[in-house]
């Protein structure tokens, strides 16, 4: 009787608000006793199906319950995709990332939030977590600004796109380095933004190849990806004296260079220029997590009016969920904590990769790397001339390794070759593991005849 | 002693690694007592200036404290933006959220996190917030999908974004509703798509007028934005018909339906279709918070992998930070549960807020609502033959109140005159007290001459 009321109410949307016959009367309509219809009526209210009013009488609810079920039936998840494999570059190494204490400011953060967490967003992101990035740029970087110039991003992408709706004319050329970062070609182009691929040398981009039509151009000065060069302080002289010059911007991205092993950094580009043409780009996508989604800008002042203008049409595209967390790691001295002890556990995953691929050091130039989370070496010429970097790149990667050629991050013709080996993310024991499969792929190439 | 060392430290990396004399023989050079060297010595091992080596010896550290200083300079964050005012549309009243429970959900999720959420990130989000979402949609908006068609986005504008790069040809066109989403046109431009704009009539959008070459079409068919109003079946098989003959796309933009206060609603277009040329888009900025950044695209199975070779590129827009506890709380009931209950305050808020208008009813053509958050209250000739809605808009600006003219919602000419009264984020009290400041502002204007 219940089942079959239920399945009429639902049949018949345009019941909606109809009065039912008294429980007697039906009781009588379909030679059922009286108690099988108050017991299904009862049922159905308590399901929602049904309402009583107040002076008597039983009515189909207007606001049907299929819209609020008790249990929704579940849904087995999608499997996650596979995981990283060695030696993928860029990866922090999370099981080492101090889980609880995040767990705790999470918790305590949004347990009885700030009002003005719930309230009105400032499009630039929430004030304290600007604050402690100002902070730890002036400490780490030597880059002095106000929180009031650090805008929080979701990311690289995320501040690009930003930067070229925000600044610079539909179709604008940005010049950018090259090799360099694989998908900054397709992230421009996605925005109307004209890339203007320029080889590096062994210091970086060269200020005097920048064209003078450039609105822009984006380089990795303290250390340029992939390659880790560093551009020496001549060059950034001459880089500002363009962008002074073309009346152009500098964007500068600063990826990795808390992850510094040994010897004194150039500080940011950013700190030379006392922040007029240069926007600097950080993440904490290699500090501490990719899960973060979280980047930041540090602006000119005399940009931020345009940049505020954009985000209250677009809106920040930051969660706010991490932001306060993220603060109060960062204030507690926590986060400086965290990069200390991951740039002593990288410095040490370095020395390990490249005592392990020692046995190639006929094939490859091996050497070490004063910062960064990947190096960025030569084929030797023993290897060279029999193989190329993507080749060994394909070859590889049927062996259950990742080893990105540094011919794949150009788009310019005869690319220089090498291989990127991505150590912060993977333990000792599995950097050894993956380098024994390495010398038993490439050794037999580097010793074979030519 | 020690800060004239430190100082010289400082100004000379070219030391690093140096090893210092022994204090002995450095404390009979400078004729101080030894104690005074030791001294000076120990506190800038403490400090990291020095370091000293097994065997004996104390060095110049290679890696300079200034790279890692014990305390950075807090800096002061910065101030807070305004509050919303009444009747900005589109809040929830994030006071009603239940923040203990979420921030539990928080904490221990990422406390001992599932291993999977420190590996290679699915780029269509956390699989369990899929399923979630998936079996949401099934109970609330009769939407049956599975949840690998499930892409967590970074909120509305990410979600257009990457329609627009994965699906549409550069230059494509795109019809839009007019009036409608303010800031879509932007978006849409943003991105390199022209909207076609098109005037909505008491049905919503008119699938006859639109143009063939359109490439997808952007609507709100469950409650037209900002006017409310419901496209009926008809219209609904209409725009699937053109769609099919266009071979064009549908955005289903569902934003905020779940707030249905009586009778039955349509069920999600996207349904309607089984998920064939619709394109299903939601967030939980409407539902829970803004805070959140968290929308999804529920998209057609052969549209899957277009999107995933565009996300494999661009990257995934949205944190995971919240999304294992966005899934936690959807599985655990406690999301319907939050939404029935706002269901009722919002539903009373609305009756409060029309009543508290009451005395304007000479002035606005006051109706109940069956759903959403706002009311879109049309001008009456007594009202309308004086004063623009934008008129209206800029002076109760001026008084602290935010209520948007319909009129700004469109880019066609002669645009509908009518009033935004945003409810759902502001307590009966706030409301009745802008009430009250709204009728001593225009009551007089009503019952003055014409």
């Amino acid at each position: 009787m219940t089942d079959a009321l239920r399945e009429l109410l639902r049949a018949a949307p345009e019941a909606a608000g109809a009065r039912l016959p008294a429980s007697r009367v039906l009781a009588e309509e379909l030679s059922v006793s009286r108690m099988t219809v108050t017991s299904a009526y009862d049922q159905l209210v308590a399901e929602g199906y049904l309402v009583t009013r107040r002076g008597g009488g039983t009515y189909v609810a207007r606001e049907l319950p299929h819209l609020a079920p008790p249990a929704p039936t579940p849904r087995k998840a999608p499997e996650p995709p596979r995981p990283w494999l060695p030696f993928q570059p860029g990866l922090p190494d999370q099981s080492l990332f101090p889980h609880r204490i995040w767990a705790r400011h999470l918790e305590r953060v949004w347990r009885q939030p700030d009002p003005a967490l719930l309230d009105r967003p400032d499009s630039f992101g929430w004030p304290a977590l600007r604050a402690a990035i100002a902070s730890h740029l002036s400490a780490w970087r030597g880059l002095d600004c106000t929180p009031e110039q650090v805008l929080i991003t979701g990311g690289a992408s995320d501040g690009f796109d930003l930067i070229g709706r925000a600044l610079l004319p539909a179709g604008a050329r940005m010049a950018i380095e090259d090799p360099g970062w694989a998908t900054l070609e397709h992230t421009l182009r996605g925005i109307g933004i004209a890339p203007v691929a320029l080889r590096v040398d062994s210091e970086g981009l060269d200020p005097t190849r920048l064209p003078e039509d450039c609105a822009a151009v984006n380089v990795t000065p303290s250390r340029h990806y992939p390659t880790g060069v560093a551009m020496p302080l001549a060059r950034r002289l001459a880089l500002l004296d363009w962008a002074h010059r073309a009346s152009a911007l500098i964007i500068e991205d600063d990826y990795d260079s808390e992850f510094r092993y040994q010897g004194q950094p150039l500080p940011a580009l950013a700190g030379l220029d006392g922040l007029q043409r240069v926007i600097y780009m950080g993440s904490f996508s290699k500090l501490l997590s990719p899960a973060l989604r979280i980047g930041y800008l540090v602006v000119p002042e005399a940009l931020i009016e345009k940049l505020r203008a954009t985000l209250s049409v677009t809106g920040s595209r930051a969660s706010l969920v991490p932001q306060p967390a993220l603060a109060a790691f960062m204030a507690s001295g926590e986060f400086a904590t965290h990069l200390r002890r991951m740039r002593r556990t990288y410095a040490r995953r370095q020395a390990h990769l490249l005592e392990a691929l020692t046995p190639l050091s006929e094939c490859l130039d091996l050497a070490p790397d004063p910062s960064g989370m990947h190096l960025c070496i030569d084929l030797r010429p023993a290897l060279g001339v029999r193989i190329t970097d993507a080749e060994i790149s394909r070859r590889a990667a049927a062996d259950g390794l990742t080893l990105r050629a540094l011919s794949s991050h150009s788009v310019l013709p005869e690319p220089p070759q090498g291989l990127l080996f991505g150590y912060a993310g993977f333990t000792e024991s599995q950097l050894s593991a993956a380098a024994a499969r390495l010398c038993d792929l490439l050794a037999p190439l580097c010793a074979g005849p030519a």
